[in-house]
């Protein structure tokens, strides 16, 4: 079928290519103009603006915004309200707000132009493996897209069916699910980035327990200096936390055990915060997400005031100053 | 190889007959009688005692303990130091603490018994996908024994090769390692097993916050009763978050979506505290390991009189019993 | 000067009372009509209504709102909007959300009515001890109403001046502080009431150690049991945590050491949450107070969903269900 | 009474001073010739050695040691105990690991020689305050001790009494208590000193907050630069958190409101890290004692290899460096 990509990023570019080498229609828009030119060569119909776009869509249209969350998809989604008509529809195919769609979605309803949201999973490892898929909206407009997630989706493959399931694969054997009203599929995303979070900060502590190990600090029988890219390729075979994200930690062990081309300054996008506000919410507990988070603020800090506040009270009792402390064996420091 | 398997619970016995199946010579013990001859029945020669057991192998022996850590473990590798000879080797592939091992390793070490530590995982699946091992001790030791290490081990499989791996495959890709002298291989599964706690706490918050979202606290547009079966499925194929630890939470899950059959009683070994030990005698910063330990510690509780101390500090500025409060509306509480 | 005071619970009644004691003249009004006829009897003037209350006042009039926040508070502003006049000033004296306060400010100043947010600190103590006041708003209208706050203030009194001080005391010194514009001093008591969560956990889960340390599960000559009254006490006595907080325990503790009153359900109010969003909008990391506020979150529970996620994963791999485990000690559950 | 004190730092110095003051008669001993003869200039008798020290005392003996836990202290008693006869005794006031008290009191009990150990509370202030004393040990030898501690101990003094007790004051009315038998008084020093831990944290995560609130990533109307020095102040009178610890930041913010002088490097001792072992033991959730210990880990860190091992594997799913990534608006970064 006919659809339209708004956004030809990384991800935009390649669930372009995916589309076409499904047997898909693709107009495209980009504000690179080059993003634009390379999509054509490869088959896809480049418009030189918005409006083009839908004019050179047949109704009813869909156009895919991939898109920055915030206000790149919100502006585009406003002109788009303008340009589309009544059994038209947007999917934000972007990480958005989830309450960001429900507003959306209501001043859509209106003009009778239906919004899916879409939360998209598979990095740039999408073109091949297939995008995981989570999606809210209305419907019909949900069904009559399914060509499009089925093409973009992974499909059933060659991972195990999970045990007690037959019959027919569901559309989640297949890699997309319609989870629910307008809102539910970024809902859903956000959760997944919120535990990715807490999976990879698990990871993370773990490896540095094994790293600090050759720590001259220790007794001399209880040091050892571990191989941690042999190490993460072990628990990737047999062991209970192979994952995904442990192939990519294995990947970049054994590219350099060391890591040295990663500073440790660590970025955080919305899912993770909105994931602890959506939590606190329902007075659900979220220990390990909120510390994930948090330790990617702390990553890219030098110090925080929090730890001078510290130091200044440690002061106030102890009459030390942090650092500058010479300590006779025989005379301790103030005991707080 | 002859090897001697002591302990034939569920991982002695599947272990056991994983060893067979690859045309080793197993002799068994265990305090349960009918274990030892079932396990005969399939092949291997039964010992009645660990006399018994040391007289039916030839020397240089090899004894495997999988024994539950602690004075199991501790009792038998007693009781074989003295059976055994110079030359001779136990390898106990259960959860001991790795300062243990060291301890015992140096006791066996006067009588010229070698010791090896084997951290050992894979569960109830072993027996067919075969188990993650992680080495400790003597180099020679290690070596004699590669051929067992490589009958219980997964093998190189259909496990998809680390990028950046190439030539003959290390026996890390076909699932174990010698990561060290005695006490690594225990340290690093330790390590393993932390790393678990914390992966399997940011997967339960995750569908925590989507089993919650239906709540009649939220505003109506905002709740979604969703599907976790279908998301935990979706989840599996070609998203980041994919792991061997989300597919048993999606067996679960497509049995019975709302899990009645689990208490949320949730136990701990000794692995998970360990680790957080670890990390402060490296003075680590592990937030997201010590959070998912004490998710589980709180579990097991009622409540804590940590919070009956909380309702106290309460009720003395606020004047209130927890939980007996009628709030008139223009009327607020005292506030804190 | 004159003031009026709207809500009568025990903040509104008790401030009435330190304002009268202090000479101000009182104008009241709460939907209870027999707490208006008490602080009558008390020397007050009860209103029936809220036009009945700013009738009763000579311009330009000042309302003091003690309700709780949320919509008690919203719907009293508004109609407060249309019968006040300009240089009328309300004043929230409750523990509304700081950004309402933002958006409450802006709606008053089209009708030239000052809106001054006002976080109070007391308790049930407050009519004895004074109140701790952070105030946000317009400088003239804060300025306007300074000897409602020096009255309601506790005052210099008997506490230590912080070293570093002299001169005439600042109003700090006092009591109470002109924070910064609208919604500052709502968010200084929020994230003060966020403290309060984190500094009320750490004493918690310190005498939890405490009454614990007589456990069984305890080598017998680790175990003790402790008083936790005359520990309480010994602390406030010299020892670096010493504080208020701790004296209520303390208080609680002689009355019963085993605080049998107290459920161990623990509410939260909005402040414990708005501050952690706060945080999140800052990216500043928060582990002490998040956790705080979830402990409180996971009191009130019998079992969270995460939990029995957790045990569903662990019978995924180990093959027995949580609680029902008989362990035969030759015979290991499966190892993860 | 006569009263060895051996280790004449800012702790025992002090200690001794206060003694000397209520009358008792001091033999000191340190390695520092200097700080000897200061003492004894100010009437102590100073001994040269030890033995010197062990032969100045009337037995029964009892010497006090106030010097660094870990070495200092082990060899300390060591030496004592061949010195000392049956019916000395040993007061260790330091901040010894309660199960070294435990050994080191069964390896007394053989030479018939007391341990006493005494968890000491007051930093530089105890001079002139006082000193919170937690003490663990044989009822007799603390008996016997009562005016040593009696000296030590702030007595009554002005803070107000808990309600609920009268009639005589206790002993922790007046600064000290019998916790229980041998360990029992460092074990609650520990404690002590894990809560201090959490309560710093919990200031220091919101003074944290209240600084960053004036962040120009945060929208206009909603920073705020706040006066922490003023904040600190007014929180000390008549709100719900005022405790010593403000007093001690809120001396420091008057000081220097941006806290230049510290560096944010924050030491640990060892007690922060035995409370939450200890919690382990008991299986006690800890969340925020131990979270305020991390962040002190951490604050001594540049980065983490932890974070290092986010950010690789960030590149493996997203394919970009961290803080190198510069973004399209229309080309989003590959979605996780």
């Amino acid at each position: 079928m006919q659809i339209a990509m708004v956004g030809l990023g990384r991800m935009g570019g390649a669930m372009t290519r995916r589309l076409m080498a499904a047997g898909h229609d693709c107009v495209v828009y980009a504000l690179d103009a080059k993003a634009r030119d390379i999509l054509a060569s490869e088959g896809a119909t480049a418009a030189v603006s918005l409006t083009d776009l839908v004019e050179k869509l047949q109704k009813p249209r869909a156009v895919w915004l991939m898109l920055p969350a915030g206000q790149a998809t919100e502006d585009t989604v406003q002109q788009l309200r303008d340009l589309l008509a009544p059994g038209d529809a947007i999917i934000d195919g972007g990480n958005s707000f989830y309450k960001d769609d429900i507003r959306r979605a209501k001043a859509l309803a209106d003009k009778g132009v239906a919004y899916v949201d879409c939360g998209t999973s598979g990095g740039i490892w999408g073109l091949d493996r297939g995008y995981s898929m989570m999606i809210g909206g209305p419907p019909e407009a949900v069904a009559r897209l399914d060509p499009i997630f089925a093409a973009l989706a992974p499909g059933f493959g060659h991972i195990p069916r999970t045990p007690g399931r037959d019959g027919q694969p569901s559309t989640a054997e297949r890699g997309y699910i319609h989870a629910g009203p307008t809102g539910a599929g970024h809902f859903v995303k956000m959760v997944h980035n919120g535990i990715e979070y807490g999976l990879m900060q698990a990871y993370a502590e773990g490896f540095n327990i094994l790293r600090n190990k050759n720590s001259e600090d220790l007794p001399e029988d209880e040091r050892y200096t571990l191989n941690l890219a042999e190490i993460a390729e072990v628990w990737r075979r047999g062991s209970v936390i192979a994952s995904w994200l442990l192939d990519l930690g294995a990947a970049a062990l054994v590219k350099d055990g060391q890591l040295s081309d990663y500073s440790g300054y660590v970025q955080d996008s919305g899912e993770g915060r909105w994931t602890v506000e959506a939590a606190i919410e329902e007075a659900a507990p979220v220990d390990v997400l909120s510390t994930a988070l948090y330790a990617r603020f702390r990553s890219r800090k030098d110090h925080t005031f929090a730890e001078r506040m510290l130091s200044a009270m440690r002061f106030g009792f102890g009459g030390h100053i942090e650092g500058a402390e010479a300590i006779d064996p025989m005379s301790p420091s103030p005991q707080p």
